[in-house]
């Protein structure tokens, strides 16, 4: 499957026309990073995670996004409420397994949250999204190269099992469904050494599937967009602090011209 | 009433000189940035949620600025307590009801904390100042001309029901006690793309409120300043990234000069 | 005790190439600036409190890093765990007392936190370094010198007591354990007016005791880093805004020659 240009720039149109409110259930260290991005878009950013009012909120956005970094316990039940809202409603669920695989608690958790309904989107890097399944869909990685192998088999095997899209966040971004696939190679390495720039790359995803009603490209569109902004923000940059300041920049301004001349479909 | 630049700024160098220790309970989105521009218009601030030390923070403190941007219920019970701490020490509190309206559960909280004491000042947009009110105050509104009388009308009435300040924000800020009524016609449209801003006008309220004693000049004041330099960080800015970035370096070296031409009361 | 910018450089360089994983449990307002300076210097942050999984997450960390700065008794009980799980491993733990003294909450729990096991590092400013004794080591202090003084006969005399390093940061950095002493002189005052550089110096000198084994000597060189990047920070800064941003692209390019052109051991 393919994207161009201008059906991603007609999609952040979109969104800087209809500004849709996009619920982020997310974690503390990149909740600010992340508003000013959906901001930036032209999206509605709203930040609510209580139990008792996740529900009423996602059942009013456009988009639900939830990302488990700084998870505890009254946050997860505030996830799963949220998620059965938004499905009831057909709100669509962007899932980010932030350091899925890093300890027991946090991979048990975003396994339930995930087998609890039908996410629209999960984006993840590659050892994020292996830690996914219980070896339902495991082959065996020895090198990283197999790691990431491995890891787009798995999100290919879930993908159409949940008939969901996963996408595997990394130099090259592959964006799967049961059937079809992206890949978008923008980026910069530099957008490494700026913490949660992955989970600003969720929330875009949020805001783009709250405007293009088909998942696959709503996902490659948001990896696009993300990607290029980052190469023309790591361009202006002496460092990963005005890195971040020119991406905002940068997602507030982005042209068609700028989309056409740096988009790289791998 | 009117408020003049010179008085402004008097105040300004008020909180340079004193440093006054302001105690914010407030939304983890915001956290950052309020601290920072608490810290560059020269205040102390202070960030303490948990109700086993707020009551004692509170009481130290020059200024109590409560946000219920990201609220739950231990952090609820921690801005009661310190809610409460402040009114018997006579330190002025500032009311953030962020988003109050959009969840039952936020709408009902803020009320009942509101009903719990005598805030010195509340600032919220229109909307939030619109749910603030069980219909005591309200009459019919239609379109958003209507929604902001409309939203005016519950100001002025709380604000003489409660012996307090209303502020609403937006394109005019109305600052409103039982009696008088400040304009303020400052800001830029960029900032509506950075979040928090809000949030940080009510922190300098805070900061504001700690040093002058007369709360509808306090309110008026620090509107004025937020604007002001909000323009002049604007005017520099490609976008809101660097927006956020200049806003705060404006704050920390606001002159009088620029207070003088930029100042619109409207 | 002596340190020079070459040796300051190596361990920064072996930072930049072993990337070491560090854990925070640290405080809602400054995770962003925390996770991105400890990218900037070349370490793998991770943010994680909860109580499931703080364990975990420190037996396989290079460093834990613990501030109170936000603290409540959900996230008391992740430091607890995870400061226990890392003694255990041999894992470096810094402590960041952040406010000590404050409330009594603040301060009963940091010295609990303290007795409880042996920190490697402990960083304070004087007043939270004072707060962390009952007495025990107390003098009589009337005036600033005077309370840096007890501050720092606190220090030496905690330092030997629990055989670990206590840095006092102000103008002058102290760091000390039972027996020596280096004194570092770098930093700016533009430094105060941005929230949250104290817990960054605490960061860094996780990222940099998770490299370099003599923890008086990783102190030092941590609270040298963070000085010099801070003055050439400041040096490129209009305010506290561009202060921010230039100190991450500093810390991510800081240069040998950088380093011998500024460092001042006092």
């Amino acid at each position: 499957m393919n994207i161009t240009s201008s059906e991603i720039f007609q999609t952040l149109e979109d969104i800087r026309t209809k500004s849709p409110l996009v619920h982020n259930i997310t974690n503390y260290v990149v909740m600010n990073n992340t508003a000013n991005a959906l901001l930036a878009v032209g999206a509605s950013p709203v930040m609510i995670h209580a139990e008792e009012e996740t529900a009423d909120m996602a059942a009013l956005a456009s988009a639900l996004v939830i990302n488990i970094g700084t998870l505890s316990e009254p946050w997860v039940r505030g996830m799963f409420k949220a998620f059965c809202a938004a499905e009831e409603k057909g709100v669509p669920v962007i899932i980010d397994p932030v350091g899925a695989g890093a300890t027991p608690y946090r991979t048990r958790t975003v396994r339930k949250l995930i087998s609890s309904g039908r996410p629209t989107i999960i984006r993840g890097n590659a050892s994020e999204i292996l830690a996914l399944t219980d070896d339902t869909f495991k082959t065996k990685g020895v090198d990283s190269t197999a790691a990431s192998n491995e890891a787009l088999i798995i999100a290919q095997g879930m993908a159409a099992d949940k008939k969901c899209v996963v996408c595997i966040s990394g130099e090259v971004d592959y964006i799967v469904d049961g059937e079809q696939m992206i890949k978008i190679a923008n980026g910069h390495p530099m957008m490494s050494r700026v913490t949660g720039l992955g989970c600003t790359a969720s929330a875009l995803c949020g805001a783009f599937a709250a405007v293009e009603k088909e998942p696959l490209k709503a996902a490659a569109k948001a990896m696009a967009v993300m990607g290029i902004a980052g190469e023309l923000a790591a361009e202006r940059s002496q460092g990963p602090g005005s890195l971040q300041m020119h991406l905002l920049d940068i997602l507030y301004r982005l042209s068609e011209t700028s989309i056409r001349e740096k988009l790289k479909i791998a």
